[in-house]
Formats: structure tokens, sequence, C-alpha cells
């Protein structure tokens, strides 16, 4: 408030405030001042567009909470609150350091840890910078525990959150997105394209959901000894409609701040993550219609979900046209991995798996299939490469680290907990007290 | 994140990125600079209050839902969730190029269907501006879903929903807004003033909303034989008051991003949308505190959002005192109005025809009378005209246009569907399956 | 709209658009041209931040519901509506002008009620500061809500939202960061750093609801006769975890947002907020778990609002692990405040007291501690006197004024009406018609 306060001496002589005290313009040339504005536009944007990232981390909170049993919906929120809590630390202490700092090799960084480059009297761009890949970080880390909702450990939980956002996210982030001394990441080094993070993000959510559900197994009663599979309703739709409609609002930070840069190519990354999210709404409600003869909620929001993960890799190299078929390609594809993961009897109880690990990949291989600048067998290579290598790293990793947890502290919860239900015996709560609950 | 990642070469010498690649300031007059980067804070103005007026349908979801039964919840998030996805695929295909394509008369455009018009190598202004419009014609749709809730066939509000984005609302906008090869449509040639669309946006969509309610006729038990009025109580007060604390929010998108320039007006529009919400908020509570005996949550509510339609055409053209003025009446204005259409049977579960009918009528007068530059009986006379052309337009083609619905495929469920709740019979699934729901 | 469709006169022909109607460029040097944009930028962030900080607003009223009884939750989003509603037009009429209009004394200002100054043809920067500083003021009289929930009459709640926006709070404010005809406030004459409110805004809310808590005396059946202290859990987790978030992303507008200028010294304020939130969330869980063996979420969710609390003051002179620092002690703080104060018969139904109050004086203690330009015994000193006058200043005032209402008007309502509940007394209404709802 100081600042603004000293010009501001009398009511009534209210100046227009054009500089703060770090700058003074007199100094400057017009060319350097000029800069100048627009580094402050930078800022400005990208970090705007990270409080709009950060906020997607309400919206898994309320979708992984909806479409989970009112029984474990504290412990759902906890687990949210948690991951980026402590993401935002392991990302701060370590991540972020493996992920942007001098590597040697194209394969990790060794250098900012702690945020150790940054000095109070030195350009602060790296804390903006910082800001914004730690709330991709967390969302990573996030889409995780939706797939293992409703049976996993809160200090299992806690624990692979930190792996996830200190380790597994942030050596994939390197090899894609990465700094070097000279050079870049070793996918980046080959041409691999993925602006936002379709395969960086969201397949690394999601291969790691899919090792988890894997380890953990479905959740009782879900698969039938007579071959039935049983739906396990999630408890709450507003909260879960709710949630989707915070992630669309997020990802128009999530995609378009990407560019770290406030310029005129955010307009055709807004429209396209729009488009490709009304898309993915639409197709997966007409799959389902299709399907199971009614127009159904929890595959209509997962499919606008669907659209916008598919989108993020090419959001800034295809165009609005394209952005629509990419979208309605993910409406149907997610129907379908749900159906799939279900019938080989993977329990993923909000879609993670099949919203960011499945959309993700297929999202990866559509920006090198419609680049606006054309496409070729060399591009298309590279991202089915770059997709491999993250299910590989990824899936690999995940399924180590889990088994560990699983022999150490332990990872699922014990049958009769789970019964229970994971808000009375892990947190001595509930999230509805006043109300009667019978989750099944 | 390319770009970003060249300059970040090595950790410690992060410099401030002044230039994405798209333009080399080098080859810039500073005159040319300078305009650029007011250019880029533009775009990011325009784009940051699209994703804020998209996130209004959030907070209509969570309105439209709070204010009605729990049997019906899923399908009402349906709507909001479709009317929104289908509005942008909609208004990207037709609706923009009627309300902005090049126009020879004056009443709709013919050109720019499909982003036509925009070219990878073009000015990317048209997408900004287009995500910008976008959004704003799904809220037009989105508002009669409140005023046809729980008794409305989903595929029925999947064709009127086409319609309103595709046809009534870009035509009418054109009329006021809509640009022209050399000119303006008629309204705005005649002087119009609906800065941000108390009538254009709002208005629309509430003489759509109540041909609709008339049309369907009320909900079954509303209105009974002997005369009495059934009050039927919306199922979840949190969620509606969350919805319009997010539709306020929005409003701070839809108002000052009317501009859709970063510029100093910006402060008075967003001042006077808040003055006038605030005031609609009290003065509701105030009469319903008058007229019931207590003072009442869904009035209140309803006051802000009266509020909030009342100031939104005239908030760049008066003080903030005339704010508080508009937004008092408005707030007095919606119980009455809401009191009116019970009376006269006309069943609007969420009252969405006083809210954005009414108070958008009004709004509309009041930019006319209360206008900084002094009013005049012409200007009063083309804001009436205006008001009055909004409504023979809409309201007429509204009705034609459910009555055909009703004809072929049908616009309202069945009395058993509509006693059992729309969530199970259209959706085969309940917004609260772990919860005993016994909605009236 | 206008100004923008007079360049898009022609589809295919949209061209960006730099300036609007208000500044011609031509007539401006570059050098005042530069100038001009920088302070539309400034404009836009400090507005775009006050539509975050209002959005706290839902976030109160979601934290505040939620971790209440289902039986008053229309009761308290009531309070939350008018507090901000009220809030707006009192600060407008009164509070401003008390905080930031010309003063002799350094104790209160004398001009600039109902933004009198401001005229149409004059600079509007005084409007966009006013929103800003609106939304603050409406933020300190939420606070109280929390701490007095489930027991106050609405009409004594509504008179003393009116005294603290419009008298408690912008006479403090004014002391700290009130601007005089010459000088400064004489708290802020003395070098008080307090940059965002940690004692401005939140621990004025805190003591206020602290006296306001302890003139209403604990809610029916909380301390019993025996000794025991009865947990009366709040009704539903889900919307106090969205209202977290919801604060944490506002908190985004409210600490950074308090530069008013768009400039790189918003990232390390940005950094700082995020990892103070996170800490206390983490070390309020820890502390939970060890003193109570189980990993509480209301504790958890509290941590992280005392993190952005105690940051609040020092997040532009502290350095991001001081953040990590601050934090940390503010989550453990929190947890042994909210049980102090239950052990000392203090009712505080949503532990306002304990975060704003207690970890705001933290936070601004702090903020004299880990100065990045090094601290003294003076620096010391001067926090602690200003920590000591706002307790002072604010208890007493609020003490004083609660009493006036308990005699007057009434401040409790009867035993009746708090077992019934104050949803179906005071406002014949209920928040959940359609569930069974048994608050205790």
């Amino acid at each position: 408030m100081k600042a603004m306060l000293t010009v501001l001496t009398i009511m009534g002589l209210w100046a227009g405030r054009a500089w703060a005290g770090d700058e003074a313009p007199t100094a400057l040339s017009n060319k350097e001042a000029i800069d100048l504005v627009q580094t402050h536009a930078n800022y400005l944007w990208t970090l705007i567009a990270a409080a709009l990232v950060f906020f997607m981390q309400a919206g898994f909170a309320m979708v992984e909470a909806g479409f989970t049993r009112a029984k474990n919906a504290v412990n759902i929120l906890m687990k949210n609150l948690m991951d980026f809590s402590m993401g935002s630390l392991i990302y701060w202490a370590i991540g972020f350091g493996l992920m942007f700092g001098a590597s040697a090799t194209g394969w990790f960084g060794t250098s900012g840890f702690f945020l150790a480059d940054f000095s109070p009297d030195g350009d602060p761009w790296v804390l903006a910078f910082w800001m914004f890949q730690a709330v991709f970080a967390a969302t990573a880390a996030t889409i995780v525990s939706g797939a293992m909702a409703e049976r996993t450990k809160f200090t299992g939980y806690m624990l692979y959150s930190i792996f996830v956002c200190g380790l597994i996210y942030p050596i994939f982030g390197s090899w894609a997105w990465g700094s070097l001394h000279e050079g870049s990441g070793w996918l980046e080094g080959l041409g691999f394209i993925d602006f936002a993070g379709s395969t960086v993000v969201h397949s690394v959510g999601g291969w790691a959901a899919l090792a988890g559900a894997i380890v953990l197994g479905p959740r009782l009663g879900k698969y039938q000894s007579d071959g039935r599979i049983r739906p396990i309703p999630g408890h709450n739709m507003p909260l879960a409609a709710l949630g989707v409609f915070i992630l669309w609002l997020g990802w128009f930070g999530f995609n378009p701040g990407s560019t770290t840069t406030a310029d005129k190519s955010i307009a055709m990354i807004f429209v396209n993550t729009n488009l490709a999210a009304a898309t993915g709404a639409v197709f997966a409600l007409l799959t389902s219609w299709f399907k199971f003869g009614k127009p159904e909620v929890s595959m209509s929001l997962n499919g606008a979900l669907a659209g916008l993960v598919g989108i993020t890799a090419g959001c800034a190299n295809v165009s609005p046209a394209s952005a629509v078929i990419i979208g309605a390609v993910a409406g149907v594809l997610v129907v379908f991995s749900v159906l799939f993961l279900d019938r080989i009897r993977i329990d993923d109880p909000v879609g993670a798996v099949s919203v960011h690990g499945v959309c993700g990949a297929w999202g990866t291989l559509a920006a090198g299939i419609f680049n606006i600048g054309g496409t070729s067998a060399k591009i298309i290579g590279v991202q089915l490469l770059g997709i491999g290598a993250c299910f590989v790293w990824t899936f690999a990793t995940a399924l180590i680290m889990f088994k560990l947890i699983d022999k150490t502290v332990g990872l699922r919860v014990s049958p009769e907990e789970e019964t229970e239900g994971l808000d009375s015996m892990e947190h001595a709560g509930s999230a509805y007290p006043d109300f009667e609950v019978s989750s099944i």
C-alpha cells in the first residue's frame, strides 16, 4: 500500500500513477521503457494465469468429491488440499530445480533448488515462472487422487504426492520443456510439440493414476464374482458440475497462460480451448446417449474435460476448426475408454485415466496431425515417441513407487475402513453430519 | 512453452522477457511499438473478461439448481453445460456471422460463418472478439433454462438452445451492436444506448424465457384449483448463494470487459456495477421484509442480480450515484415482478423473467434517463423503441419456436416424469444418491 | 460496445485496436504515451485484483456456512451477502472518506464522502482505488460474521456491519494506510509495515469478532455444566473446502493487488502468498494429527487461511524462505489458539478470531522480524505498537458497539429460535427443504 499512498497525498489530487518505485522511466530510453511496460504485461498475464490454474485445484476437489461417495468426501478434500500444499513445497525445494535447473545431460536439472538462484536484487522473473510451473506440477499430482479415491490410506497418499511433484513429473517435464546450459531437454530437442502439457501434465497424471489403480485394486463390491459390474454413483452432481466449470475456467489460464507472454497469440489459444471443450461435452453426451439410451451426466462432464485435455498440446498450433475435431474425438474416446477400463476391471472412480491419460495421448498425437504449418511422418514419429516415453517413464516409476509404499507404510485401507468410510476412520469426521447419509 | 524456454536457457540467467516471437520491436517505430503494447493489453483484458463471463455459466448453473428441486438437479446442470457447449458451436458456425458479419441492410450479417474470415496469417483480433461475444451469446440462452426448469424435455431444450444462440440472439444483437460494411445496425444507428447488454443479452433471454414459460405452462401443483399458490422452495440455498456470488464476479467481466479495451474507463464501470448490485440486494431484502415480514433469501439474491442486470446498459454512461438509484429501483422492481407473474399464473421457478426481462428493460430505460451527458425526449424515445423492438422480436420468434418444438419433438415431459423427477427419467441418474431426497 | 464497433466496420477488416476514444496518442509525446500504457496496465491489475478480492466474499460464505449447522445456513449466507452489499454502500458514503480523505490530524479523513471528489471529467483513478479499498473493507466485516454465527439476530448483525465498514475499520485504516494533506497516518508515519493488511484488515476483523463472541456468549450446549466441551461439527465440508480454495484464489488479488501497480514486484508477492498458505495447511494438519491422533479437516483448512493471513503484512518485504517459516508458525499457532479459546469458553464457531486476529498479529510481527532489508528493535517496536493499537481500538470500540446493540435492538436470538434454527425463525425458509436435516 505504501507506494500507492505516496502519490495519493491529497484526496482530490488523485493522479494516474504510471510507475511504481522499482523503475524510473526517466533513466530509460524510449525503447527500454516500452520493453519494460511489455515486460510488466507479461508478468501480469503469467501470474493471473497461474491464479486461474491454481483454482483448478478447487475444480478437481469438487469433481472428485462429487463423483465419489459421501462417506469419503472429507478424505478426498483433504487429499486435494494436501497435494497442492505439499506439492508447492516439494516443487519449491526439489522439483523446479530438477525440471528447469541447469542440466549437462538433457535428462534432469541440477540447480535452482529452494529458488536459490533468486536474489532480492535480481530479476524476479524466475519467481513468476516458478509460480506458473508450481501450479502445473500440483495439477499432475491431483489427477492421481481421483483414480485412487475411496480406498487409499492418507499416509500413503501423502508419500506418493511428494514423489510425483518432486520426481516423476519434473524429470519428465525436463525432457519436454526443461532448459539446459546449452540446448534443451532431449524430447524438446527432437521437436516434440506439447505446448501446454497434454502429455507433460495430463498423461503423466493419468499414467501414474493407472499404476495406482492397478496396485490398489478395485473398490470392494465394484466387480462382482458373477461378472457383473456394480455402478457406484457419485454422491453430489452439483459439486461435480461446478468442478467442471471451474476446471474449464482454469484452463483459460492453463493453455493461453503457457505463452507466459501477453501478446496476440493468446486469442487463438482461448478460442481453441473453448471449442474443444464444447465439442468434447457434446460428443460425450451423444456417445453416452447412443450407448446407454440416456444422456448421461458424468460422461458429459468428463467429455468437457476430455476435450480440454485433448486440445492442451496443440492449442497454439492448430486452427479452430481442428480444435473442434480434436474435441469431438476426445469426447467419443473418453466414453469408450471408461467402458474399456471397467471391462478389464481397473477401477477408476472418476475416470481420471481416461480423461487425462488417454485423451492426453490423443491430444499430443493430434497436435502433430493438425499442425497448422503442416505435418509429416517425422512430426508424427516424434509425437508418438514422446507419448511412449511418457507412458514408459511414468507408468514404470509410479508402479515401483506404489509397490514400495504398499510394502512399507501401506497403500490401501482395511476392508472395515473402506466399508465404514474413510472419513470417520481416517479423519474422525464426517462431511455431512447434519444429514442422513447412506453410501453403498 | 517453447518461446519461454529459449530465453530461460540457464537457471540464474532468467531474463525479463519483453517480446514473444510474433513481433520484433526493433523493426517498429517507437509509436508503433507503444501501440502494439497497448494492443496486447487490450487482448489481455478482453480475454480475461471473456473468462470471467464464461464463469457466469457456473453461476447460472448453481443458481438454477439451487432454486429448484433436488429431483431435477442433474437435468438443470446438464442443460447449463449443454447450452454453453452447443451455444459455443452454433455461435461459431452461424451466430457470430449473423451478428457481426457484413450486412447490406442493418438487419443481419451474412459473412464470417465458421470464423471463415480468420486466417492464421491474419490479425487474430477477430478471435479475441469472437471469444468475448460467444460467452455473451451463451448467457442469453442460459437465462431461458431457469424459467423453464423442472418440466422441459431435454431434446426440446437442446433444440431451442440452438435457435436462441444461432438465430434469435444474434439477429437482435446485430441491430444494436452489429457491424456493417458502412454504418451500423439500425438501432445502433438511431443512437440506442446498451453498453453491455441489459436489452441485447438479458431482455432477450428474459423475454424468450417468458415465451417458454407460457407455452410450457406451470409446474404441476403450483397453482391450485382453489386459487392458492403453492410455494415450491429451491433445494439448496448455499448453491444458489454461491451462484449469485459467481455471477457478480462474472459481471466484472461482462460490463467493464465490454470496452474490449484496457483503458481508464473501466474503473467507473466496475464501481457502477458493484454499487448497483449492492443496492439491488439491499432494496430487494427490504422490500421482501416489508411485504412478507421476514428478510427473504431468494428475493435478496435475485435483488443482487436485478441490480446487475439493471446497470448493464448504462454502466459506462451514468455516474456512481445514479448507479445506486438504478440498483435500488431494480431491487424493488424484481420483487413486485415476481409476485405479479405468480398472480397471472406464469410459473418461473427461478425468477428469470423478472430479473433479466423486466430489470433489463428498466436498465435500458435508465441508461437514457441518467445519461451522464444529459437526457432528452429523443434519447428516451430511442431507448423505449429498443426495449419494444427487443420484446416484439424475441417474444414473437420464441413463441413460434416453442410452439413448433412442442408440436414436433415435444417440449414438456409427461406428468409421471415431472412427478418422479427429470433426473431419473431423462438421465437415469440422481444428483444425490447417498442422501434421502423428498422433493415435493 | 460502441467504441469497438467503430473499428470493426467490416468483417474481414478486423484491425487490432490500440486506443479507445478517451486518449489520442497522436497528441502525446512518446514518453507520455508510454506512461499512459503503463497506467492502463495499473488500472487493469488493480481492478482485476479487486474482482478477485470480491470473490473472497463467496469464499467466506462457503467456509462459514460449511463450518456451521444446516439449520442456520440461510442466515449465514444472508449475512455474507448483506455485509458486502451494505458495506459497499456505507464505504461509498462514509468509510472511504474517513480512511483516505484529507486529514489534518493523522487520525481520520474528512473529505471524499460519496465519492464526491470524483468528477466525470476528472481522473478516474479514485474510482479504481475505491473499488479495491471497498472490497477490503467488506472483508473486515465478513470476518466477524463467522465468530458470531448461529446465534446473532439479523437486525443486530446489519447494524454492526454498518459500524465496522463505516467507522471501526476505516479509522484504523487511516492510521496505517490513510493519506493526509501532508504526511500520512500516524502509524504509517512511524514506519509501520502492513503491506496488505494482516493488521489493518484481518486483525480488525478478528478482534471485532472476539468482542462480538464475548458479548454474545457461547452457543447453547457448547460448554456443558460438567466442564465438557461439546463439539458442534460444521454441516458441509465440501462447501468449506471450496470456500478455502476460493479464499486462497482471492488472496492472489488481496496481496499482490495491494501494489495497485502492474510491475515486477507482484511476482515475489504471489510466491510468498502461495508458500505461506501451503505451509500453513501442512503444519496445521501435522499439529492436529499430533494433538488429536487424526489429520483433522477443519484445522487443515483453517491452517491454509492462517498462513494466508500471516503472510499478508510482509508479503512484499520478506523472502520466499521466510514466507515458508511464517506460514508454518501460523499453521501451528491457529490450532493452539482455537484450543485456547475453547478452554476459556469463548465460542467461535469457525475459528475466525484465531485465524484472523491471532495470525494477523503474528504476521504483522513477522513482517518486522523477517524484513528483507534487515530488522531492528525500532522496527519490532513499531510493529508491536501497531498490533497493540489495533487491538485496543478495535476491541474497545467493538465491545461498546455490541453492548449498545444488545441493549437496544438486541444482539442475540431467543433460546427457542437458536434451538429451532435461525433459518426458519428469522428468514421463514430452509437451506435444504428436500433433505432430512437434523442439526444438533
